[in-house]
């Protein structure tokens, strides 16, 4: 490894707990609204479910350049009625589907970013939208210098145009870029471009659906536990 | 005005002193190579020169896109013969040409800002390219939540693809983005496309050579001798 000058995080499962914040929210409105035995975990991951596939219509070109926000909504659309939940209204499922923009970070999410933002350029680089990586990172403060979003690039992770389009974007070279992330396929894509790699390892992401990512599975700079480690690692 | 949702700063003379930031770099560099009498302030102001011109040769479609630095740097090379420097080597001339990434903000603007991002989403809308835009916010700690740059949008202000691009950006009505700058013509474009405006008088940006922008001169919704001054005026 040469020279760093920026990390840029993958974002939902590696900065954020996309599925404890996400069943939170579903949780606090079935509430609210009387439903009883709303799973909110299984709500989470329901909704997730949808997500590759979604993205996997646009990357194949079978549809055009939608954004995540529009996926997230179509997928809400479809399992609601699977978890009892069909008299939500239009404005309540629009309100739910922004849940995605204010996921909560895991604990060590912002210490590390904190110490790690004095000495590198920071950014996410996540299949989330500009507006749901700003409404996410400002609302508990996390120190991006630059939002590196699908939307910026009209592209899906792991398409190239993501990887290259944000080193390009910081005007560096790839091996001044690092990816870091808790997805090992993330990491892969990234390397192939020329990219450092850390692992962050999130082994509760997926709950009882997670079937990888349990380990670092490939030749990466760095492999840790968390967010602070990667500071600890780089002598912060 | 309606609800306001983000506000977006135009960077160099309304956020930054590029005149003072750049005399500075070049009074400094002058001292350390042995040149007597070089007026930082005049070489500013003579680079400054080819600011608009430059871009007028892409946004007339003359040229195809052509980065800020790039023409910042071509400009350094057509003028340094004129200041007696024509010895500056080409490393020291790129180095040279990173004075606008390293350009010192006014004194109220880092105040000013801080109380504004409590409550708004902030960002430059800048010509200046996304790595200036990132070098000046990290040297001096901006807070910017997001970068509008001229790269991101591939035009330059004042076409339309700025204001629109970094509006649909961020998800919003153009009425919820507010455009604050020194400058009564980014203003009246902002305005021209549904944003509300903030004109922050710099009269002192361009020194001899200011020619206007010494008052407001429009139906702005706001009018303050600096960014401290609209965080007050917002009620923060």
């Amino acid at each position: 490894m040469g020279p760093l000058k920026a990390i840029l995080f993958d974002t939902f499962g590696t900065v954020v707990d996309w599925r404890g914040s996400v069943a939170r929210e579903i949780e606090k409105l079935a509430q609210q609204k009387g439903y009883s035995d709303v799973d909110g975990d299984a709500f989470a991951r329901a909704w997730r479910a949808g997500y590759q596939p979604g993205m996997e219509e646009v990357r194949s070109g079978r549809r055009p350049w939608t954004s995540i926000d529009v996926i997230h909504r179509e997928r809400l659309n479809s399992i609601v009625s699977e978890f009892g939940l069909d008299d939500l209204s239009e404005g309540e499922r629009d309100d739910l589907n922004l849940a995605w923009h204010r996921l909560d970070p895991w604990p060590d999410s912002i210490p590390g970013l904190r110490r790690l933002h004095r000495s590198y350029i920071l950014g996410p680089l996540s299949n989330g939208s500009t507006q749901l990586l700003i409404n996410i990172a400002k609302r508990v403060w996390i120190p991006w210098d630059v939002i590196g979003s699908s939307d910026a690039f009209r592209s899906f992770k792991p398409q190239a145009e993501m990887y290259l389009g944000a080193v390009s974007m910081l005007g560096m070279k790839p091996s001044e870029v690092m990816m870091a992330a808790a997805h090992n396929d993330d990491l892969r894509h990234a390397q192939s471009h020329g990219m450092p790699t850390a692992f962050i390892c999130r082994p509760y992401e997926y709950g009882v659906d997670q079937v990888s990512d349990f380990e670092a599975a490939g030749n990466w700079d760095f492999s840790v536990d968390g967010i602070d480690e990667l500071a600890d690692r780089l002598g912060l």
